[in-house]
Protein backbone atom coordinates (compact mmCIF):
# COMPACT_ATOMS: atom_id res chain seq x y z
CA UNK A 1 0.00 0.00 0.00
CA UNK A 2 1.30 3.38 -0.60
CA UNK A 3 1.65 6.61 1.89
CA UNK A 4 -1.07 8.36 -0.09
CA UNK A 5 -3.37 5.06 -0.06
CA UNK A 6 -2.43 5.00 4.02
CA UNK A 7 -3.46 8.32 4.38
CA UNK A 8 -6.66 7.80 2.71
CA UNK A 9 -7.86 5.22 5.12
CA UNK A 10 -6.55 7.00 8.05
CA UNK A 11 -8.50 9.93 7.31
CA UNK A 12 -11.73 7.54 6.42
CA UNK A 13 -11.27 5.57 9.92
CA UNK A 14 -10.71 8.51 12.19
CA UNK A 15 -12.68 11.51 10.45
CA UNK A 16 -16.49 10.77 9.49
CA UNK A 17 -16.31 13.65 7.38
CA UNK A 18 -13.33 13.07 5.66
CA UNK A 19 -15.56 9.83 4.69
CA UNK A 20 -18.94 11.57 4.22
CA UNK A 21 -17.04 13.87 1.76
CA UNK A 22 -15.70 10.80 -0.28
CA UNK A 23 -12.06 12.34 -0.14
CA UNK A 24 -9.31 10.42 -1.78
CA UNK A 25 -5.78 11.06 -1.69
CA UNK A 26 -4.67 10.74 -4.87
CA UNK A 27 -0.60 11.48 -5.22
CA UNK A 28 2.02 12.01 -3.18
CA UNK A 29 5.56 12.09 -4.58
CA UNK A 30 7.01 12.82 -1.41
CA UNK A 31 6.87 16.62 -1.98
CA UNK A 32 3.48 17.80 -3.09
CA UNK A 33 0.49 15.53 -1.45
CA UNK A 34 -3.33 16.05 -3.67
CA UNK A 35 -6.13 15.02 -2.37
CA UNK A 36 -9.85 15.01 -3.85
CA UNK A 37 -13.40 14.56 -3.36
CA UNK A 38 -16.58 14.70 -6.01
CA UNK A 39 -18.88 17.31 -6.03
CA UNK A 40 -21.84 15.80 -5.39
CA UNK A 41 -21.53 15.22 -1.68
CA UNK A 42 -19.70 18.56 -0.90
CA UNK A 43 -22.66 20.59 -3.76
CA UNK A 44 -24.31 23.41 -2.27
CA UNK A 45 -27.49 25.17 -3.46
CA UNK A 46 -25.78 27.19 -6.14
CA UNK A 47 -24.96 23.93 -7.64
CA UNK A 48 -21.38 24.51 -6.73
CA UNK A 49 -18.81 23.47 -3.81
CA UNK A 50 -20.20 24.42 -0.24
CA UNK A 51 -17.40 26.58 0.90
CA UNK A 52 -17.13 24.45 3.83
CA UNK A 53 -16.52 21.32 2.07
CA UNK A 54 -13.61 23.68 0.28
CA UNK A 55 -12.04 24.65 3.96
CA UNK A 56 -12.30 20.89 4.83
CA UNK A 57 -10.52 19.27 1.76
CA UNK A 58 -7.60 22.23 1.86
CA UNK A 59 -7.29 22.30 5.83
CA UNK A 60 -7.03 17.71 5.57
CA UNK A 61 -4.44 18.25 2.59
CA UNK A 62 -2.42 20.32 4.89
CA UNK A 63 -2.67 18.17 7.74
CA UNK A 64 -2.25 15.39 5.31
CA UNK A 65 0.71 16.25 4.03
CA UNK A 66 2.37 17.43 7.14
CA UNK A 67 1.55 14.00 8.63
CA UNK A 68 3.13 11.98 5.84
CA UNK A 69 6.30 14.28 6.63
CA UNK A 70 6.18 13.18 10.29
CA UNK A 71 5.90 9.43 9.22
CA UNK A 72 8.83 9.52 7.52
CA UNK A 73 10.96 10.76 9.93
CA UNK A 74 9.26 7.96 12.26
CA UNK A 75 7.35 10.83 14.09
CA UNK A 76 4.23 10.01 15.31
CA UNK A 77 2.71 13.57 17.06
CA UNK A 78 -0.41 15.16 17.22
CA UNK A 79 -1.17 17.72 14.96
CA UNK A 80 -3.59 20.34 15.70
CA UNK A 81 -4.94 22.87 13.09
CA UNK A 82 -3.77 26.55 15.25
CA UNK A 83 -5.30 29.10 12.31
CA UNK A 84 -5.96 29.33 8.76
CA UNK A 85 -7.45 32.12 6.52
CA UNK A 86 -8.83 31.12 2.85
CA UNK A 87 -9.80 33.13 0.09
CA UNK A 88 -12.50 32.15 -2.65
CA UNK A 89 -11.54 33.47 -5.83
CA UNK A 90 -13.88 31.51 -8.55
CA UNK A 91 -16.90 29.25 -7.69
CA UNK A 92 -15.82 25.81 -8.09
CA UNK A 93 -18.49 23.48 -10.38
CA UNK A 94 -16.52 20.49 -10.69
CA UNK A 95 -14.85 17.83 -8.77
CA UNK A 96 -12.61 18.78 -6.05
CA UNK A 97 -9.10 18.88 -6.76
CA UNK A 98 -6.39 20.29 -3.62
CA UNK A 99 -2.79 20.57 -3.74
CA UNK A 100 -0.21 21.07 -0.62
CA UNK A 101 3.79 21.30 -0.95
CA UNK A 102 5.99 21.59 1.39
CA UNK A 103 9.36 23.72 1.59
CA UNK A 104 12.05 22.08 2.18
CA UNK A 105 13.80 24.55 4.25
CA UNK A 106 10.87 25.39 6.37
CA UNK A 107 10.52 21.60 7.08
CA UNK A 108 14.23 21.50 8.43
CA UNK A 109 13.79 24.11 10.25
CA UNK A 110 10.47 23.15 11.81
CA UNK A 111 11.99 19.82 12.20
CA UNK A 112 14.87 20.75 14.57
CA UNK A 113 12.97 23.11 16.49
CA UNK A 114 10.30 19.71 17.37
CA UNK A 115 13.26 17.85 18.22
CA UNK A 116 14.72 20.38 20.63
CA UNK A 117 11.42 21.91 21.94
CA UNK A 118 9.11 18.89 21.67
CA UNK A 119 6.75 21.52 19.88
CA UNK A 120 7.08 23.32 16.74
CA UNK A 121 4.59 25.24 14.07
CA UNK A 122 4.19 24.93 10.19
CA UNK A 123 2.33 27.15 7.57
CA UNK A 124 1.04 25.31 4.74
CA UNK A 125 -0.66 26.90 1.76
CA UNK A 126 -2.85 24.64 -0.18
CA UNK A 127 -4.74 25.79 -3.46
CA UNK A 128 -8.01 24.21 -5.09
CA UNK A 129 -8.10 25.03 -8.65
CA UNK A 130 -10.37 25.16 -11.40
CA UNK A 131 -8.83 25.07 -15.22
CA UNK A 132 -5.13 25.55 -13.93
CA UNK A 133 -5.69 29.06 -12.35
CA UNK A 134 -6.50 28.90 -8.66
CA UNK A 135 -10.45 28.79 -7.35
CA UNK A 136 -9.28 28.70 -3.74
CA UNK A 137 -6.14 29.83 -1.50
CA UNK A 138 -5.96 28.06 2.04
CA UNK A 139 -3.06 29.25 4.49
CA UNK A 140 -2.84 27.27 7.78
CA UNK A 141 -0.97 27.21 10.84
CA UNK A 142 -0.35 23.46 12.11
CA UNK A 143 1.15 23.05 15.72
CA UNK A 144 3.26 19.55 16.30
CA UNK A 145 3.78 18.60 19.86
CA UNK A 146 4.55 15.40 21.55
CA UNK B 1 -42.75 27.08 11.26
CA UNK B 2 -40.29 29.55 12.86
CA UNK B 3 -37.66 31.24 10.77
CA UNK B 4 -35.21 29.06 12.67
CA UNK B 5 -36.79 25.76 11.33
CA UNK B 6 -37.25 27.17 8.10
CA UNK B 7 -33.38 27.75 7.99
CA UNK B 8 -32.59 24.55 9.20
CA UNK B 9 -35.00 22.58 6.45
CA UNK B 10 -32.96 25.35 3.77
CA UNK B 11 -29.51 24.03 5.25
CA UNK B 12 -30.90 20.44 5.03
CA UNK B 13 -32.28 20.51 1.42
CA UNK B 14 -29.61 22.63 -0.33
CA UNK B 15 -26.70 21.36 1.54
CA UNK B 16 -26.32 17.48 2.07
CA UNK B 17 -22.53 18.47 4.17
CA UNK B 18 -25.32 20.27 6.49
CA UNK B 19 -27.44 17.08 6.63
CA UNK B 20 -24.29 14.92 7.41
CA UNK B 21 -23.04 16.84 10.17
CA UNK B 22 -26.56 17.00 11.57
CA UNK B 23 -26.94 20.73 11.92
CA UNK B 24 -30.30 21.81 14.00
CA UNK B 25 -31.03 25.66 13.74
CA UNK B 26 -31.25 26.10 17.85
CA UNK B 27 -32.68 29.72 17.70
CA UNK B 28 -32.92 33.05 16.27
CA UNK B 29 -34.17 36.38 18.01
CA UNK B 30 -34.01 38.45 15.39
CA UNK B 31 -30.32 39.62 16.18
CA UNK B 32 -28.79 36.53 17.48
CA UNK B 33 -28.76 33.44 15.48
CA UNK B 34 -27.66 30.11 17.17
CA UNK B 35 -26.40 26.73 15.40
CA UNK B 36 -25.91 23.46 17.00
CA UNK B 37 -24.21 20.35 15.53
CA UNK B 38 -23.89 16.68 17.33
CA UNK B 39 -19.90 15.51 17.85
CA UNK B 40 -20.64 12.32 17.00
CA UNK B 41 -20.79 13.01 13.19
CA UNK B 42 -18.06 15.43 13.42
CA UNK B 43 -15.40 13.82 15.76
CA UNK B 44 -11.58 13.37 14.80
CA UNK B 45 -9.27 11.17 16.06
CA UNK B 46 -8.64 13.08 19.03
CA UNK B 47 -12.09 12.73 20.06
CA UNK B 48 -12.84 16.73 19.70
CA UNK B 49 -14.95 18.12 17.12
CA UNK B 50 -12.89 18.04 12.99
CA UNK B 51 -11.61 21.89 12.44
CA UNK B 52 -13.41 20.96 8.97
CA UNK B 53 -16.37 20.72 11.12
CA UNK B 54 -15.58 23.66 12.99
CA UNK B 55 -15.64 25.86 10.03
CA UNK B 56 -18.42 24.42 8.22
CA UNK B 57 -20.96 25.41 11.47
CA UNK B 58 -19.25 28.36 11.71
CA UNK B 59 -19.72 29.63 7.81
CA UNK B 60 -23.05 28.31 7.78
CA UNK B 61 -23.71 30.39 10.57
CA UNK B 62 -22.64 33.36 9.24
CA UNK B 63 -24.78 32.52 6.13
CA UNK B 64 -27.70 31.89 8.09
CA UNK B 65 -28.11 35.32 9.48
CA UNK B 66 -27.80 37.08 6.75
CA UNK B 67 -30.25 34.86 4.79
CA UNK B 68 -32.49 35.43 7.30
CA UNK B 69 -31.90 39.09 7.39
CA UNK B 70 -32.53 39.71 3.47
CA UNK B 71 -35.63 37.43 3.96
CA UNK B 72 -37.32 39.86 6.37
CA UNK B 73 -36.06 42.41 4.38
CA UNK B 74 -37.95 40.89 1.02
CA UNK B 75 -35.10 40.10 -0.51
CA UNK B 76 -33.98 36.90 -2.44
CA UNK B 77 -30.14 37.46 -3.06
CA UNK B 78 -27.44 35.17 -3.34
CA UNK B 79 -25.19 35.26 -0.42
CA UNK B 80 -21.33 34.31 -1.37
CA UNK B 81 -18.67 33.87 1.34
CA UNK B 82 -15.62 35.43 -0.09
CA UNK B 83 -13.09 34.95 2.33
CA UNK B 84 -12.81 33.72 6.34
CA UNK B 85 -10.43 33.56 8.82
CA UNK B 86 -10.88 31.41 12.05
CA UNK B 87 -8.67 30.42 14.89
CA UNK B 88 -8.82 27.71 17.00
CA UNK B 89 -8.43 28.69 20.72
CA UNK B 90 -9.63 25.92 22.87
CA UNK B 91 -10.62 22.02 21.38
CA UNK B 92 -14.07 20.97 21.85
CA UNK B 93 -14.97 17.74 23.37
CA UNK B 94 -18.83 18.33 23.00
CA UNK B 95 -21.50 18.96 20.83
CA UNK B 96 -20.79 22.68 18.48
CA UNK B 97 -22.97 25.64 19.78
CA UNK B 98 -22.27 28.71 17.08
CA UNK B 99 -23.08 32.24 17.62
CA UNK B 100 -23.50 35.06 15.42
CA UNK B 101 -25.48 38.48 16.36
CA UNK B 102 -25.46 41.20 13.37
CA UNK B 103 -24.84 44.88 14.43
CA UNK B 104 -27.09 46.91 13.14
CA UNK B 105 -25.55 49.83 12.27
CA UNK B 106 -23.27 47.89 9.95
CA UNK B 107 -26.40 46.26 8.62
CA UNK B 108 -28.32 49.45 7.87
CA UNK B 109 -24.72 50.53 5.87
CA UNK B 110 -24.69 46.98 4.34
CA UNK B 111 -28.98 47.02 2.68
CA UNK B 112 -28.40 50.37 1.92
CA UNK B 113 -25.38 50.01 -0.42
CA UNK B 114 -27.37 46.72 -1.49
CA UNK B 115 -30.29 48.51 -2.72
CA UNK B 116 -27.88 51.55 -4.24
CA UNK B 117 -25.59 49.22 -5.96
CA UNK B 118 -27.08 46.01 -6.39
CA UNK B 119 -23.61 44.21 -4.36
CA UNK B 120 -22.56 44.74 -0.97
CA UNK B 121 -20.09 43.01 1.65
CA UNK B 122 -20.87 42.13 5.17
CA UNK B 123 -18.52 40.88 7.74
CA UNK B 124 -19.48 38.73 10.00
CA UNK B 125 -18.14 37.10 13.47
CA UNK B 126 -19.07 33.74 14.80
CA UNK B 127 -17.97 32.27 18.11
CA UNK B 128 -18.51 28.46 19.40
CA UNK B 129 -18.02 28.11 22.66
CA UNK B 130 -16.71 25.86 25.86
CA UNK B 131 -18.46 26.29 29.14
CA UNK B 132 -18.79 29.90 28.29
CA UNK B 133 -15.30 30.69 26.68
CA UNK B 134 -14.70 30.96 23.08
CA UNK B 135 -13.27 28.01 21.57
CA UNK B 136 -13.28 28.94 18.31
CA UNK B 137 -13.22 32.39 16.53
CA UNK B 138 -14.55 32.60 12.86
CA UNK B 139 -14.32 36.18 10.94
CA UNK B 140 -15.78 35.65 7.31
CA UNK B 141 -16.82 38.66 4.85
CA UNK B 142 -19.99 37.41 2.76
CA UNK B 143 -20.93 39.39 -0.63
CA UNK B 144 -24.35 39.52 -1.82
CA UNK B 145 -26.02 40.12 -5.24
CA UNK B 146 -28.38 40.19 -7.43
Amino acid sequence: MTPAQQLEQTLHREIPMAQAMGIRAESYDGNRLCLAAPLAPNINHKCTAFGGSLYALAVLCGWGLLHLKLEEAGLHRHIVIQHADIDYLLPVAEDMQAECSVDEAALGRFMATLQKHGRARLALEVVIGRNNQPAVRFSGRYVVHN
